[in-house]
């Protein structure tokens, strides 16, 4: 028998080996029961330490293409396994549920002037800090054993708390919050434990599709209410509507902060009602003018709102955290639907950013990516009032983005494909809307750095202009 | 002005500086626009750096106690924050839906002789590569940007689909594949992309409770059907099963494997009324007696099998990554029911977790654990047949326990209950009954080392045998 194994990849010896053995015997080169040279041997032969080949035959076993016999060296299996059909079935009766059955579109792809919406710069993600955070985690002085608290590490739980009422003023103890796989599963996860199939839910109009999509899942009616300077119209809201989803700190799209007297009134409006209210606060820790306004947390003394942050915007996306501050039952019920929905958050992460928050690092890091964000605000308000005077900025004082209205001749759709052309990312809020747009942009500045905005808002305004 | 401050946890000094600071405001020792000492000062009186004190000013003021003015220094807030009450509003009129009404029970505390169910033994996870392959992830040379795809990482979709196409004989693709969050959001998504609210879902009966939650969750009704040596007895389905949840490799919770004839009844039935199967193959990577008998996925011609895995058996439930193997359609209603539920699971893990598919060392653990567990497995059947004749041990090949019936007059639950109180945590089948239950124990061997199996298994033949 003679095998031809080329190892050339450092680090990879071992794998190489296997993989060229494993080939030998799926082409019939290695034949059933055929004995594999001695490890010893072929390590010589090849010029590698014993081990790398003890490795590659012990893969081999495990995966059934070899069996050990004691004392008498390792053979192929007399069966190996056949070559496999490679897909599943690419035929099924099984037809999907209406509500899914639209492709998912791809993550939007990168351009060379970015103004993604709603993406924190990963540049200035705390790299070194979170790897050695993470890395002790794994350290295994203190095993996690098994399957953990639904709601989310109690110390996690107590951190935030700890946070928010420091950086927002919102009132939770650590048993007031269930951590979630970031604010769309809080959406998701409130949708199950509060609404009933059939029932009326509001979401702001334009407003954030994740959160029209999870109130739809749970078989809600999902009505879009207007938004005006103020923020929602409170008076246009269906009047059997169980459950309302908001972003007063930074409308989304549109970037104005809910009013404070619109803010009461929409609690009056619940509270009259019975109706819960989703607070959705995902980016209002970049703050730029003035004080904050309070959040509706604050100011509900009855227990109907559902607080919503995320950890996406001011550390990263791919973290995946995010958390609800809830009254009354409702805590325990989320942690309930958060065990059903996926048995509870991954555990190392968890205290990772709880050690992050306890040590006054995420709040520094707030503040230190905060100066940034401001900077290139600044720059990004300065470009589009120099260069596109016709577009008439909504006036925001949070977020990582802005948005700008437009005139209605403008085919934003249009434009939005022509910039991209030229290799800058905006987005059309036409998406955002549910039924008849408004023409206008939205700009986000988490993503590109300020020296770069000038330039990407002159292609942009020459888009529109050689139209 | 004079601040008393002591500083004594190594480590800790600007965070003790901050707390104490902060603490001195709030009761007024440090009053509205009193001036801070100069950083200098204060950190020569207390010997520390400089750079200490500066960290915990910096915390002050991102906090919105203290404010600094260019020139003059940091100074307390004319209004720092008021005191706030603890909690979210305790009360609210707001009723979460039957379904998420029972408080999540804890997680099971753990005992000095653990058999618990399901529970891979920490102390085998491979933390020193586990931990390198996420440092890896977070050296930010490949940072990552913004949100991802729903299905999940490309590169953990196509090692899984090598994966379980070696070990498992599965046929899949990477395009089949979608990750989630364990096998507990697996069962979920399927659940709310197949099933209209009312259709009628069938499981085993004893069954996995977290699988039958997941269903009723989506609005089925949820029936059980019995389970006998063979596997699920498909002469009991309702005849309006729209999907069927079976654990083929080792039936949860009793254990014998689903027979070959009964492999393919089950397929053919789905095959004549449009049904589909969900095949949880929890555990089945720990292979114990002969050939492992052949999935129902490769058995699947028609597209009714959507496969089932996780890691949390062989690497560890707190990782939570699993992944659904679907026909035809469903990957991508998936991959959509993903997006709503909770965007996409988190990213670096799941690059950590292809890194050590790909490199090989999955295959190398799974080995090396499974001969620990076949050595904890002997040494627990052994004893049970020694110390405990009167039950009968419950046949299987594969997984993390085995369960053993009981003569029907054996009280289980005050049995369990007498065991825990003596320091063995064993489990009563009756639980994983939805009707009428057998008596019976069930014992995990993941998380007992050998050498404690035959004390604590002749505790508890004394907790049986002094009742």
């Amino acid at each position: 028998m003679d095998v031809h194994v080329s190892l050339g990849r450092p680090g990879q010896l071992a794998a190489d080996a296997y993989q060229q053995l494993r080939a030998a015997i799926l082409d019939g080169r290695l034949r059933p029961d055929a004995r594999l040279p001695a490890t010893r041997d072929l390590a010589r032969r090849l010029a590698v330490s014993r081990n790398t080949i003890v490795e590659a035959y012990e893969r081999l076993i495990a995966e059934g293409f070899a069996v050990g016999r004691v004392g008498a060296g390792t053979f192929v299996t007399a069966a190996p396994p056949p070559p496999r059909p490679r897909r599943a079935p690419p035929h099924s009766p099984l037809v999907p549920r209406a509500i899914y059955r639209a492709a998912e579109p791809p993550p939007d792809a990168r351009a060379p002037y970015d103004f993604a919406l709603g993406v924190p710069d990963p540049a200035l993600f705390p790299w070194d800090v979170w790897r050695g955070l993470i890395a002790r985690q794994w350290r295994g002085r203190r095993p996690v054993v098994g399957y953990a608290e639904a709601a989310g590490d109690p110390a996690l739980r107590a951190a935030i708390a700890r946070h928010v009422g420091l950086a927002r003023g919102i009132r939770a103890g650590a048993d007031d919050i269930v951590i979630t796989s970031g604010a769309q599963q809080a959406f998701d996860l409130i949708a199950r434990a509060v609404l009933e199939p059939g029932q009326v839910a509001a979401v702001e109009e334009p407003g954030y599709p994740g959160a029209r999509r999870a109130l739809a899942a749970a078989g809600a009616r999902v009505v879009g209410v207007r938004v005006d300077a103020d923020g929602l119209d409170v008076t246009a809201l269906p009047d059997d509507a169980r459950l309302i989803h908001v972003t007063p700190s930074h409308q989304f799209p549109l970037g104005a902060p809910m009013s404070l007297a619109r803010r009461v009134e929409l609690l009056a409006w619940a509270e009259a009602r019975g109706a819960a209210i989703i607070e959705d606060d995902y980016d209002s820790e970049f703050r730029f003018d003035g004080r904050p306004l309070e959040p509706l947390q604050c100011l509900d003394r009855r227990g109907h709102v559902l607080y919503v942050g995320t950890f996406s915007k001011v550390l990263s996306p791919s973290l995946r955290l995010g958390f609800v501050v809830a009254p009354g039952a409702l805590a325990a019920a989320l942690a309930s639907a958060k065990a059903c929905a996926d048995g509870h958050a991954p555990i190392e992460p968890q205290r990772a950013l709880a050690a992050l928050i306890d040590d006054g690092q995420l709040a520094r890091h707030v503040r230190r990516v905060g100066r940034i964000y401001r900077d290139r605000r600044a720059r990004l308000l300065a470009a589009l009032a120099r260069e596109l005077p016709e577009l008439a900025i909504v006036p925001s004082v949070a977020g990582l983005h802005v948005s700008a209205i437009a005139d209605r001749h403008v085919d934003t759709a249009a434009l939005v494909a022509r910039a991209r052309a030229a290799g800058v990312a905006v987005h059309a809020l036409a998406p955002y809307y549910a039924g008849r747009p408004r023409a206008g942009l939205a700009l986000g500045y988490g993503l590109i750095p300020a020296p770069k905005i000038d330039a990407g808002v002159r292609r942009l305004a020459a888009c529109l202009h050689d139209a």
